[in-house]
């Protein structure tokens, strides 16, 4: 399958593919600028800012891999347990996730002293799970199905009393992660970049692009904001054509080699925000992936794990499609088997 | 052959390895602090500040992997040719190098607009020649010894009127590697962390230790700055014992995997910094260059080669020779020829 933009969505060379519904009943549901400039204060000193790093003369990659865990995910998850009562800290966390989030709820409850339970797939790379144990979180283990995932952390949760943190369904997660999306913001202001420019960004349940797309839009007004998904796992994408979140199963977005990305349709809340404030969805092939983790690897020196590298894929093969003006990538996470990470450089 | 620290130079536990000479004729031959200052305003914009990512508990690495071209030579051979004359300038540069440092010019050369020829041995990695065509340096091949490399640079600069900008022995390009130590020290400040510490620093001809050292030797006295070779091209090591600069044939230093670290000896202007102000010497054995290296894309997400990833063995192997205190690694470059990756990565 080669890659390709939103079907239909994309109008006469604009950038307008997703439809964009009335305002909401209630504004207040989507996070604000305010909320991810708290969480900036939250988690510093514990996640990185990541540099922007050039790619060729027009792009820059900001390479979330280099993060405590190897993901942007401690962002979010940092946020959300640092802003814990005591006593709710005292009650430990439990999450569910298909490792990147598991590995940094894992860390975060470490550096508070937090116990921590994670829910993930069986079929999870074996970092991710690694990462996870060495931090010294408990692993519960069950099918690839993400409901599975949801109702085994809720049932833990219950029955423990223990807080529940989800990866990307969850406020304080999301304005974590949007602190990418400020330090984007202030890296551009920085090289005296301003838009027309473009942001790429993975989407998986969508709580990345929910985060950085408001802090983006908010500092930035005029710059393009993109979700790039796996055209073997793009619920995003079809779910923004419908208006609402549509599920794949569990069996065809487990075909993408990107399994940060297998989520089966987006998650309500970040879904809120990507219909207001994206501009459009890119999907790219899994051949694309692959060759975007070799690039990654050569002309950048990043280890990127696929999910990583849709976003440098969909500028490597999708570069026609972006607005004038430079490109940021979000190159999310690293986690990558170090045989499998082998085994893509040693072909194409 | 296993690692090794300076044979019969560890006294009592003490890191007095290196025989200081007594203070030197004209103290005004070694760089200055202020130099350093200067050389770091020259390259602003150009050279990335590389963040310190945290390596377990006490540890940071400096990735200078992620600079463009891929390694620290960016530093000294920007600030070399920006601080040229114009009329030097539209004379070209011509240098010599093992392939980094060869890259660096080439680009600095194409963001200045001049004209650039490498002399480049014939079994650079490919990564690195790519690299210098990229830039539209011209490349002229010749053998592996270092000697016939800066004779043939030396006759080119002749005939053709050019700029020499050689990799190590050049007091603006020592400046221009010692911003990276002028960071360390300041990172380091950030985060509170004061000596006793550790730097580790790859020594080649010693251009980036000598700067390095220089740096942080004046910011932060009391840390203990140590150089990291391969065992297999331990030339400045020797070098340092003998009090004078020794030579390790081509052919000897040639079996090391660490293509950027097969320097005969050390050059003379970085060596008079070395005698002064480095601490000792450490050696790694390639089978432990070779883990490190696999431990970098694994535990910290990031493509070094090998040179670049001695410093990194040195910590995984050397640990208890360390002084007290945390410890930075200075990752030098991550140019590395994919296929050679794969088999690194796949490999222990």
């Amino acid at each position: 399958m080669r890659s390709s933009v939103a079907a239909g969505s994309r109008l006469d060379g604009q950038y307008s593919r997703v439809t964009h519904p009335p305002e909401p009943i209630n504004r207040q549901e989507l996070v604000s600028l305010a909320e991810i400039r708290a969480a900036a204060e939250r988690i510093r000193g514990v996640a990185l800012r990541t540099p922007l790093l050039p790619f060729g003369d027009d792009a820059w990659i900001k390479p979330e891999s280099l993060q405590p865990t190897g993901s942007f995910k401690i962002r979010g998850a940092y946020n959300a347990l640092a802003g814990l009562s005591a006593e709710r800290r005292a009650a430990g966390v439990v999450t569910h996730s298909s490792g990147n989030h598991a590995q940094a709820v894992a860390r975060a409850a470490r550096l508070l002293g937090m116990r921590a339970v994670v829910v993930m797939p069986n079929g999870a790379p074996q970092v991710k799970v690694a990462g996870v144990r060495a931090d010294g979180a408990e692993i519960v283990f069950v099918g690839p199905a993400n409901d599975e995932r949801v109702a085994r952390a809720h049932e833990i949760a219950e029955r423990d009393g223990m807080e529940l943190v989800p990866s990307a369904d969850d406020r304080r997660v999301i304005c974590g992660q949007g602190t990418c999306g400020l330090e984007i913001a202030e890296q551009l202001a920085e090289l005296n970049i301003r838009p027309p420019l473009n942001v790429l960004v993975p989407v998986g349940l969508g709580g990345l692009a929910a985060g950085i797309a408001t802090a983006v839009k908010a500092l930035l007004p005029g710059s393009t904001l993109l979700g790039v998904e796996p055209a073997l796992a793009a619920d995003t994408r079809a779910s923004l054509e419908a208006g609402k979140p549509v599920r794949w199963p569990a069996e065809e977005v487990g075909r993408t080699m990107a399994d940060g990305l297998r989520a089966e349709s987006p998650a309500p809340l970040p879904f809120v925000h990507l219909q207001r404030l994206l501009d459009g969805v890119l999907t790219v092939a899994e051949e694309d992936i692959a060759q975007a983790v070799r690039v990654a690897a050569s002309a950048v020196r990043l280890v990127l794990e696929p999910s990583g590298a849709v976003t440098l894929a969909a500028l490597l093969v999708h570069r026609d499609q972006l607005t004038d003006g430079p490109t940021v990538v979000v190159a999310s996470g690293g986690n990558v088997d170090r045989q499998r990470l082998a085994e893509l450089l040693a072909t194409g």
